[in-house]
């Protein structure tokens, strides 16, 4: 059987032979659905401000970061209301340029966030080309070129894992694929869950470091495990997972009657920037047959650099790591895969719901390009375009040295820190978080203890 | 404490002011990290092949919707290796030519697609601003505007829907907000669970009718519920759920000693396009205090439309609705809002990690407006903007003719099939979902049995 879903137009050739007017009800429907010069024109002319207001201010340091206003003032200013008639262009592309001037300036020199690093131009032409092609990447007769694209890209991941094989999916999000890699080491634990579900089974706990990203709960609650079969493992003076502790909490957890079946482990953690010893997690997860999951969606980008890579040492015993190359990397909020040791086919087997409309057994092409039953997603984007792109661009050698850059300038506030009064540095950091305090000059001469914490925290907020 | 994460270079205006190199392991800092205008140089001149190559083709009949190469062909023909250095922005250029050749041109006129609508120069626009703008969508400070926007067009949705009033999100897809309904109502039905899991608790149920999308499958699994525990409800001969076979599903479920807490009905399955009779599903709902879900993915867009609302009658008495403007009314994917009937801060209570670092309660401005945690993402993109310009850019009624022209096309090609030797409709649509068999000359006057339907199965694969 044929569906057809009658929602595209006829087109303007097909107008200009038709004379007569198809009227079926109250529609015409070989009248003119929109004027395309006019919409290409303002497509030109909002390019010209994106250009301007964008791209070529995004490394001026002169500009502001943000033109700040409280939420009530920036309603008034925005004009929200969404009305029964339309705007002309000339008043949307005022409202474009008020967007563009009340939002931050997120590529900006001076805004320092996990998620930015300036802009790179190449991802960002990825990702103009995704936009207007408005692709999803579910089977290869939809997707054939961004289907290819995100096999060689997830290929190249893994050789820096140091794999020799496996499988991998870009997903919505680190938070995402850390769910992913729950749900994968739950299904490798007991494969009759996807079906039957957890109810009646022994309670599942999975550990992670007090260190870890908050996901960690999102996805145990998400996922019908709970939050307080999150067993949070201590960590030492630098952020990291004490090993000895891990190994005395699964066992206590295989005492209480529980099921152990992950750990999840963090290189890069959100605030300190640890990373954990992933060798010493990797043999308790031998010992007891645990699942190790690496969340390296901040950390994971050091794996470019010959000279940072070793903080990830271990990684390649890891059964499954999570990865952003849209953060250090600057490929562009969202592009994060999860890459996958296992290479029997896990992630389809845990997802797929073998949906007959859509992945069809019986094409004239090999369906195992059809990866969109690897997903807990239907339509889904092409993410890993835009990290091809650049990858193209600057080769690994240019990706290596944005890792090195980023590392050494923390290396230099640090010593920019220790020098200048009124600042005290956290810990000597091992990657590009850099943890410190501001003291201002009316604390500066006060005396240790409870009140002037509670004064300088106070600080750090306003 | 106060966190630098140092991935920003230093910008074009400080290396000129610097001239003594400052090097730190190995890395001159306030050296050229790019060329900027090379840079912008790159983004103008792809910017014209994608004007040329892909917005100005893209109602043009005479180009062909793919030009298709099978995977190992195109594998040869795109350069898809990442290699230790980059390329030069001439070869970048051609791949970039290569890339849009070889893709499918999804707004083009013969593409027909559920996700697909031909082209919308505003939110066109929008996705551009937004790539270029690169936000994230967490707390006010960070995404101003855009938090700005999502308020006002769920506010807007929830209208349609006809709620007084309600909270919604944006997600990376309708199947993630079914999950997100799904969650919403089992932590309705057992908070606890967020905290202690489903291990150990009687077994919970939902029903959905047996024409819904896949996603129903993949959200009971990944949410520990398990797949044999969604019920699936017979449908009549339009593919409408039964609601006298719902009340004895519901029935059979509490016999069983099993937990029931869900519907999920459809508006506007995915092969047959059939609405389910919502008011009476909602009284079913009421009647055993379910939680009364909508999946008006594809189906919502038709509350736009003053002649065809009607279709979704009884959709005000849902407590969640999913519903996907990237479909008929040309969004772009990803635009996929959830929408809850609750106002009592269900979606936060739920879903909140209170990640301290993130979203502290005692900033300088409303912070309920920091909706980031609300979601199972950390950095999340700005699905609604690209509605809001088009919604402003067409008004309402712009809108309800896309809906009203999409549904008349549809009647257009059921009485052209009619009218066709070798074309068989299977029933009248109701929506933009034609379904036909297309019998060939060699099997038009085969006798009806097994055979023919074995042949004719064949027909719509090849």
């Amino acid at each position: 059987m044929e569906v057809i879903y009658l929602t595209v137009g006829i087109c303007k050739q097909e107008m200009l032979q038709k004379k007569n007017a198809v009227l079926v009800d109250g529609v015409i429907l070989n009248g003119p659905i929109m004027d395309s010069k006019a919409g290409e024109k303002f497509v030109e002319e909002a390019c010209k401000i994106i250009m301007e207001e964008v791209i070529q201010k995004a490394d001026d340091v002169t500009e502001k970061v943000c033109e700040w206003r409280a939420p009530e003032t920036l309603k008034q200013i925005l004009d929200l209301e969404m009305r029964d008639t339309g705007e002309s262009h000339q008043k949307l592309l005022q409202l474009c340029r008020d967007v563009i001037q009340y939002s931050v300036k997120t590529s900006h020199p001076r805004f320092f966030n996990q998620l930015y690093a300036g802009i790179d131009y190449y991802s960002l032409v990825a990702r103009f080309i995704t936009e207007a092609l408005n692709p999803s990447v579910y089977t290869y007769e939809v997707s054939p070129v961004f289907l290819l694209v995100e096999e060689a890209v997830i290929k190249k991941m893994i050789e820096f894992v140091g794999w020799e094989e496996g499988d991998g999916i870009f997903n919505p999000g680190g938070s995402v694929s850390n769910m992913y890699a729950m749900n994968l080491a739950r299904y490798k634990f007991c494969p009759e869950i996807k079906e039957k579900g957890l109810s009646g089974l022994p309670r599942l706990v999975l550990f992670t470091s007090e260190e870890c990203h908050y996901s960690m709960k999102k996805a145990a609650s998400f996922l019908g495990i709970g939050t307080e079969n999150v067993y949070f493992i201590k960590t030492d003076e630098r952020g990291k997972m004490i090993p000895e502790e891990l190994e005395k909490q699964v066992q206590r957890a295989r005492k209480e009657g529980s099921a152990p079946f992950l750990v999840c482990a963090t290189a890069g953690t959100t605030v300190l920037g640890a990373f954990d010893p992933l060798d010493k997690i990797a043999d308790i997860c031998e010992n007891h047959g645990l699942w190790l999951h690496v969340d390296a969606s901040w950390g994971g980008s050091a794996l470019i650099s010959r000279k940072h890579c070793r903080l990830l040492h271990g990684i390649h015993r890891a059964d499954s790591v999570a990865w952003n190359p849209h953060k250090m990397l600057l490929a562009g909020i969202q592009c994060c895969a999860l890459l996958v040791k296992d290479n029997s086919g896990l992630l389809k087997k845990c997802y797929s719901a073998k949906a007959a409309y859509l992945f069809q057994q019986d094409k004239f092409y090999d369906v195992s390009y059809d990866t969109g039953d690897k997903s807990i997603q239907c339509s889904r984007r092409p993410d890993a375009f835009k990290f091809w792109l650049m990858w193209k661009a600057l080769g690994t050698t240019g990706l290596e040295e944005r890792v090195n850059r980023a590392l050494a300038l923390a290396r230099y506030l640090v010593e920019e820190i220790k020098k200048r009064e009124g600042f005290q540095l956290l810990l000597e950091p091992e990657y590009a978080n850099v943890c410190f305090w501001y003291i201002p000059p009316s604390l500066r001469k006060m005396e240790d203890g409870p009140e002037f914490w509670q004064k300088l925290h106070q600080v750090s907020v306003t």
